[in-house]
């Protein structure tokens, strides 16, 4: 995406955050317009505990894939998952993370990552905030009329993330003519 | 995959195997020929230590989609990890193989999972077998003139194993008349 550098032109630009789970993976689709975030989608896509793991890959591939396709995002930002003390689980979230950052690298997306402290501060203000907090926050700022599902409102939570991190640095950036992409410069 | 029931008719079978990693993943590529194992092509791809770890995902996506397109095979089979005791390296290693999984899923491939005890077991005889004698194995079983790197060795005990595993469950059921797909009826 280039950034336009001519001033009060907004160019809309169309973000999908990622909340990853083994079991269920939270998407949200935000627009940014100007100043403005506007809801676009948010929902899960669920993998059938006990299922083959090469089953649940698929219904994430195929999933994803589909989001991408539905709403053409022109970026995405996923949630770094911390670390777990049950290896086995850490292991299986890392398997579905691969499947996630495939689907996406597929799609063509440049992808940024956040931890779930930077969401927490770039949303709520605090680090420490709870799903509800989260939750709070994401109907506030996007004036939803209902509460999303934690997943989704996980995973809005982090394309907001993205909007704030990035914009602020297409602010400066834009400014001097640069071009950015995925929040980074092109 | 159908099996041919007409007795006496060696029906040529194409096997990947995958031995995963985050920094190196082997591959070795067999063909079955009635109780013939023929050895076709072997090699590692390796990702950039310290790469952006959507880089490392889009190295070995693009790597196993070319070895799908060059060598064509009917079925993969791909070694479980162990978990390890370090949190961060298990995340890692989950996210290369779950980006692995996906391209073969995505290259339309049957997949079975087989744990390096049962490799081994499969392979060399037991499964306390170190590096040197899978390597040694994969030699003497396929008549190779010369020694593969490690990680390309491991992928080719995969597919000798799966090729073992299935071989067994074929001529079971290939007296029954039944299909199987990927080792297992289908």
């Amino acid at each position: 995406m280039v950034v336009s550098t001519t001033p009060g032109l907004a160019v809309p630009r169309r973000l999908l955050g990622i909340d990853p789970g083994s079991r269920v993976t939270g998407f949200g689709v935000i627009d940014i317009i100007g100043q403005q975030r506007v809801y676009v989608a948010s929902g899960c896509i669920r993998t059938q505990p006990g299922a083959p793991l090469t089953d649940r890959i698929r219904t994430l591939l195929d999933g994803l894939s589909e989001v991408a396709a539905a709403y053409l995002p022109a970026e995405a930002a996923v949630e770094q998952v911390f670390v777990n003390v049950n290896p086995k689980a850490t292991l299986m979230l890392g398997q579905a993370r691969g499947a996630i950052l495939s689907a996406l690298v597929l799609a063509g997306l440049p992808i940024s990552e956040y931890t779930a402290l930077q969401v927490k501060q770039s949303v709520v203000g605090h680090g420490k905030a709870d799903k509800t907090q989260v939750q709070h926050m994401v109907v506030r700022l996007l004036k939803l009329s209902g509460t999303p599902q934690a997943d989704a409102a996980d995973a809005l939570a982090v394309a907001l993330c993205h909007a704030n991190h990035s914009h602020a640095a297409i602010a400066g950036f834009a400014r001097d003519g640069l071009r950015i992409r995925g929040g980074r410069l092109a």
